[in-house]
């Protein structure tokens, strides 16, 4: 119940809101802009001339035009203005090079082993990633801005990384540790991967202009990203879509947070592998769990049989979390990506059985358009925030 | 991404900013407005004065005050400016007449049949409530709007009740229909009665000041409504928060709603009385609910049996959505207040097992403070927000 904005305080935002079509939409004409944006055209001009100045925009000819006065195309400067976005997983962790734009211009990876956490090591390893990339960049780039994807829980008040039981990290200052190894002068961001993948998924996948999602992260535990109304459900303290620990199973197997039957113990990687007899030769992780699909696939009725008793787990989490929230769109990421494509038949069945009517008939089910980089095109989003809610103060910043 | 408002719409906002300050928080005087929002003193004076000539607010000097110069008290003009404000539960209808700031200045409920229906008589019986209040009205008072809070789901689009199986009611025109009985030119904005009901408890209730927070709200069914970062969880076409359809008890008691388990089937009226062997008897509704309550506390083994057994799956419930949303706060109300009271250790118990421990340490567990009026206060707020978005332009509609 603030008093309304002052003029600065709108400049500030129309430049932000320009910059977003661009960086979020692509190259658009200044004739769109003037209709999408509802500004009249000498506004939307000076706006473009300031990102224009500031290196953040170039306006080019278009292509082809039967006009004699065409409207001039405004593109983001995604070779110059860029992020590092970061990506910390059980069994994997990312580094890339993010362009305004979202285009990613350079990546690199490696394994992790999932059953130590060494602070040093890993952001050791990923500042190495980053000063690789940054060493192949032109002179007159600026990077405005880094941020990184956990699995696992992420205090709003501090961004410690507070849980993380598939890292075998607690109480981790994992984004201060990382912006000093980085030493670029600039703070490192730090946000859940499920919810950072689902931010991901409605800014450039499968839940674009869709306002009410709930996307299902699957890695060795599983995680969740809900946006409700536009708007990432984040919880009091951060760690809200934590849904792999809805209880669907009372008295079901343990899990590894202390209780039974939670979705993530009934259909969490350990459980697939045990049901499909697997565990014994020691394989695990995302090639183990396509493994079981592939078999499934091929008539192994072992695999079959587990598959089945996963995907009927997993339907009722999602019948549940669809009376909850009533959402346009459910999207499967990460190894629940291949468990859905196995299992769709057992998921829309118990999505029958225990959905309402008029919530069940209006959901889509689909698998993550991004796949296995959604969490980094999240961290990416993440990283660019501050750019577009003040792009010039931002820019003067990185550049001074 | 629309452009920045207009000077028109900033003091549009900056008037319904400064008249919800006072209906929401009472008489306040013009130096708190100022510091609270951030507005000079001229410009505060000046927004009041137009608020003052519409009506919809005075002006006062403080009771007491030392000062020479004492700030002036707005305050709401609640004895003119009223909405009506109507709820529709599966036993009782009420409806009342709120004067701006939220004061219930009169009031009117009957039981209702549960088995049945009738959509004439219901909004009949309804209109002739508030014509009785109009009627004890003086002559300079003005009605800026009404709503209703309806026991079942309303369709987002066109406001129409779409189910509500505990009423017996199936695509009902309920609020085109009161608006067409009621005859005062105004429409009947439409909402489920437990999401309005948390927005009570968050506007004027145990939720004051809190972002996140669930409202269990047991009736016939049980209902919810979940605040996630200031904002209700309305869902894709308005029936977000149907938390009495989570399934906690896979294979559990058949559920109404055509799956087994529900947390509604679990814990429900029904189930409890029937455990507590009291449907022989023909009682239902709140008071038989509470009968078992008081049993239990009297030392009735059976009622306590009956109680504990419904206490562990609510517990269950409420875990898995501690886990979903991690609250500030969970409220319990309508005949969930009771149940809670009878049953917190059983509730407190399995959130111990449940509910993650990051999360768990936070959440506070509470009852309703505005017990059976809340859909009723949240109906009315319903009523007054376009009055709050635009107050100008309503009080003109509504002197004609």
């Amino acid at each position: 119940m603030r008093a309304g904005p002052s003029q600065e305080d709108i400049r500030r935002h129309n430049l932000g809101a320009l910059l977003r079509h661009v960086h979020l939409g692509g190259p658009i004409s200044r004739a769109e802009l003037t209709s999408k944006m509802g500004l009249n055209r000498s506004t939307i001009m000076a706006l473009t001339s300031d990102l224009t100045a500031a290196g953040l925009v170039r306006e080019e000819l278009p292509r082809e035009t039967g006009r004699a006065w065409p409207s001039l195309v405004v593109r983001p400067e995604s070779s110059r203005v860029y992020v590092f976005a970061f990506d910390v997983g059980p069994d994997r962790i990312a580094a890339a090079r993010v362009g305004l734009g979202g285009v990613i211009l350079d990546r690199r990876e490696a394994a992790r082993d999932r059953d130590r956490f060494d602070l040093d090591e890993l952001t050791g390893t990923l500042a190495g990633f980053a000063r690789q990339m940054r060493r192949k960049t032109r002179n007159d780039t600026v990077c405005v801005g880094a941020a990184a994807a956990v699995s696992g829980g992420v205090r709003k008040a501090d961004g410690v990384v507070s849980f993380g039981p598939n890292l075998q990290a607690e109480e981790v200052p994992f984004g201060e540790e990382l912006a000093r190894r980085l030493g670029l002068g600039l703070p490192v961001s730090v946000g859940n991967d499920a919810n950072l993948a689902a931010l991901a998924e409605h800014s450039r996948g499968v839940g674009v202009a869709v306002r009410d999602l709930i996307y299902l992260h699957g890695d060795v535990g599983i995680g969740g990203g809900i946006i409700s109304g536009g708007h990432l459900i984040g919880g009091h303290d951060g760690y809200g879509g934590e849904i792999g620990h809805m209880v669907v199973n009372p008295g079901g197997r343990a899990c590894g947070c202390g209780s039974h039957g939670c979705l993530e113990a009934e259909v969490g990687e350990r459980t697939l592998l045990e049901s499909a007899g697997r565990v014994a030769d020691g394989r695990r992780g995302r090639d183990a769990v396509r493994e079981v699909v592939e078999a499934a696939d091929r008539g192994d009725i072992v695999a079959q049989e587990a598959l089945s008793r996963v995907g009927d787990w997993l339907g009722l989490g999602v019948a549940n979390l669809v009376n909850i929230f009533n959402p346009e769109l459910v999207i499967f990421g990460g190894i629940l990506r291949e468990i859905y494509l196995g299992s769709a038949a057992q998921v829309r069945s118990q999505l029958a059985l225990h959905a309402m009517a008029h919530q069940r008939e209006r959901v889509r089910l689909r698998t993550s358009a991004l796949g296995d980089s959604a969490p980094l095109v999240g961290a990416a989003e993440l990283a660019f925030a501050h750019v577009l809610s003040d792009p010039l103060e931002v820019l003067a910043r990185a550049n001074g």
